[in-house]
């Protein structure tokens, strides 16, 4: 397949990127890796965002609608002049041939995957915002059960996840929720800012710790996948939660993959309602948003780091402390038993009593990050991975800003005719009107996610206060008191 | 003056004793530190308490009543035949030259201070016990002045002690308390453990902090020396209360200081009301308190150093953990301010209130060490004092009885009348009775102690816990509920 480079690319040293020309023809191989220029081609690190050489052509593209692009994998993305072609994913990990596709690119299905889902925009109180579908989407991912292939030689752990539209159970690996990650960040990264999923992790997977909190965030990521409207809404993501049986996965997987509407494409697919954005507006309000979003992030990183300490003294030394100081109390309460003296029963009982209160409460101590530090580092820690998505969102954003505004410029250089400037600033308003979607309805979560967050914690700190009070002065009213009006007595007495 | 050995001494080298042979003769000048052997004399370490060596002749001393022993200070002793006299004190030091005794020893006086107070022990429930008071002595430590003298050039600190006798204060120096402990060491120390003073100090003595604390600490020193029944009612110790002028002052201080009725001859002034005690009880009775103060000494310890580093990170790294977290709260809170987004203040009043909560929280943490482990502390502080006065007071004791049990051979070798034998037995249980009553008040003192310190330290605990959980729950319920509902609507509504 040749294809036509459409802009000048000059390649950064290191960068493992061709030097392309304005003309030049692009070859392209089956493989991913051995993509060749016949002296042309050019490849695009995404991930790492050279904003300054790749989105201008990106958006060129985009706004004047002369081209097409593609994602090749995360770090690479071609643009042709025609309509393009995609290559085909990359080969399976060792974990996925029990569910390989097919193989081989069918070139007869790529027309299949035009069909787009539209995604609504309108103005709200805050300005625009998303339309919400009337009742929001919600899963249960659970029952984590071990799954064995190839005769047992390889084993994985399989989540059952429940949506709350069909109630069915379908089943999936970290594998596939990997999948759908991709395909998500493929269809709507440039747009919303989708969250890496829980770490991957090679030794400990079978570890019944380590599968409950990868369960955990996994429900924790699928729940905010739910309740964004767009995402949501998507053919991807509604296969992934109500595919009917192996085969309807299979197909709707392959779709998925030759999906074209990725990238910036998906703005194509949104539809404000509402006039078109003032540009000053427009542009104050994504400088603010980027503002928010890094002092947001150092914010959170503190609160991670803080906790972090904390959770750290909480479970290690200060418990130690505390059962230190039952340990003492109880070793100087069996003291004092061995004295032979009469009547000091209750007073070594008490003692006893709160020695072993101590090492209770060195129990609750250590427990307690569980209990409440916990979510509040779960909860920091999906903004901090949300929050890292926002510059790239932003960068994109910018940039089509920037291009508008030379749009003068660039018809009275005839570069791009007066009609190609109507058609960039009318697509540069659907980007905006997306973008501040967006930031409302992360803003609309953060208050929510937060206020939640806070309530938890502050109730799970007063029950621990208040269970260690209770606790203590349960021994402080019963025991002691009666024995020190007994002293008193004998003390006078004697 | 020249006096004759009573029995041989062999000095260690490294010690600074002299040896001595029977029957030399031991020349006396008026400086401690040039008591001199004109070839003969013997100064005997009895704080290091080389008991091998002191006992004996001490003992032997004591019991057959052949000679008379003085203290000349801490560290030393003399053993004379005939009733001995008494080297002069030390020179007071610096402080003391305002109320510096005239001087020079007046050996007209000597005979004035053979009037003893004789103290009882009686069988009591638990064994022998002192006969209490009717009414037992207190007195209050308070009102810490700076006065001067030499017109200025030097400052000291008096302080104001009420008695609940007299009600009238009486003024006295740290000096003066030393001077009292030295008097009571000297005179009751064989038999009734003497706790130490506070730390003299030489820096910061005027500070503020420092003041208080050791009011406090003298405080605790008279309170546990007005509970002694013997202690309180000496001599002494009621000059030192009650003294009415400056006169009487100097007259009651020069009179204790020739008390001769010192060290182990206390025991002659002991009165039981009882039969004589059954040796091998009393020997099983003096082991089992032996056994009995050493694991204490342990336990006190132990709750001492847990105690000590429990208080510093409460102190330390513990609130400026509290106080992170509250700064990272208020800070998250004022960048979700930043936003421009609508309709967030109730949750970041919420956050807001939270972070000033947890500083606050710090505080109380901080602050709590000094409103219940201070007591626990010093408690204990005073009893690892207390208890390291017993092993002296029951290694005399150890050695009376083995010599009673020496007696028939010393009988048969004629070393001593069968009737010194029977008087030997008779003071052995006089010291036997005086042993246990300690014992036995130890030990009421000790429950007293504990069961009061223990309520107080559980009490504080529990308003602290109590303190911080009222503190948050006023957040969690005030302000953050009424968010919850507010951002549930608001996410079910958009």
């Amino acid at each position: 397949m040749s294809k036509l480079v459409l802009y000048d690319f000059i390649a950064e040293p290191g960068n493992n990127e061709l030097t392309v020309k304005e003309g030049e023809t692009v070859t392209i191989t089956n493989q991913v890796n051995l993509y060749q220029n016949s002296s042309s081609a050019f490849l695009l690190p995404l991930l790492e965002l050279h904003l300054r050489n790749i989105v201008v052509p990106f958006l060129d593209c985009l706004l004047t609608q002369k081209c097409t692009f593609t994602n090749i994998n995360d770090e690479q993305i071609l643009i042709f002049k025609e309509a393009g072609t995609r290559a085909e994913d990359d080969e399976w990990d060792d974990e996925w041939d029990d569910m390989k596709s097919t193989g081989g690119y069918a070139e007869s299905e790529s027309g299949e995957s035009g069909a787009m889902q539209r995604g609504g925009a309108h103005m709200g109180e805050v300005g625009p915002v998303w339309s919400y579908p009337e009742s929001q989407l919600d899963c249960v991912v659970a029952d984590p059960k071990k799954g064995s292939k190839m005769y047992g030689l390889k084993s994985y752990i399989e989540y059952q996840i429940v949506p709350s539209t069909t109630n069915r159970p379908v089943n999936h690996r970290y594998k596939h929720f990997d999948w759908l990650y991709e395909r998500l960040l493929d269809k709507f990264g440039s747009a919303i800012p989708i969250p890496s999923l829980p770490d991957k992790q090679v030794t400990g997977r079978f570890e019944e710790e380590f599968i409950k909190m990868r369960m955990e965030r996994l429900q924790g990521w699928m729940t905010r996948m739910c309740r964004h409207p767009i995402v949501s809404c998507s053919e991807v993501f509604q296969t992934f939660l109500t595919y009917k049986d192996e085969k309807d996965w299979k197909t709707g997987k392959r779709k998925a993959e030759k999906d074209e509407t990725v990238g910036v494409m998906i703005f194509s697919t949104i539809e404000p309602e509402g006039p078109d954005l003032d540009p000053v507006e427009v542009e104050q309000k994504c400088e603010q948003f980027s503002r928010f979003t890094k002092s947001m992030d150092d914010g959170v990183k503190e609160i991670l780091t803080v906790g972090h300490e904390h959770w750290k003294r909480c479970t290690g030394p200060l418990p130690k402390e505390y059962q230190r100081i039952g340990k003492a109390f109880q070793n100087l309460s069996s003291v004092f038993t061995s004295s032979g003296y009469q009547g000091e029963s209750t007073l070594t009982d008490a003692m006893t009593a709160a020695g072993k209160t101590y090492e209770e409460i060195a129990q609750l101590v250590a427990e307690q990050p569980r209990k409440d530090l916990h979510f509040l580092m779960e909860t920091n820690n999906e903004y901090k991975g949300l929050l890292g998505c926002f510059p790239d969102t932003i960068g994109v954003h910018k940039a089509a800003i920037d291009k508008v505004k030379e749009g003068d410029k660039l018809v009275a250089t005839s570069k791009i005719t007066p009609q190609d400037k109507v058609t960039m600033a009318k697509r540069v308003s659907i980007m905006s009107y997306a973008l501040q979607a967006e930031m409302n309805h992360f803003h609309s979560n953060r208050i929510y996610d937060y206020n939640r967050v806070m309530q938890l914690y502050l109730e799970e700190q007063v029950k621990f206060y208040e269970t260690v009070k209770t606790f203590l002065s349960a021994i402080s009213h019963s025991k002691l008191e009666s024995v020190l009006f007994c002293c008193l007595i004998i003390s006078t007495i004697t």
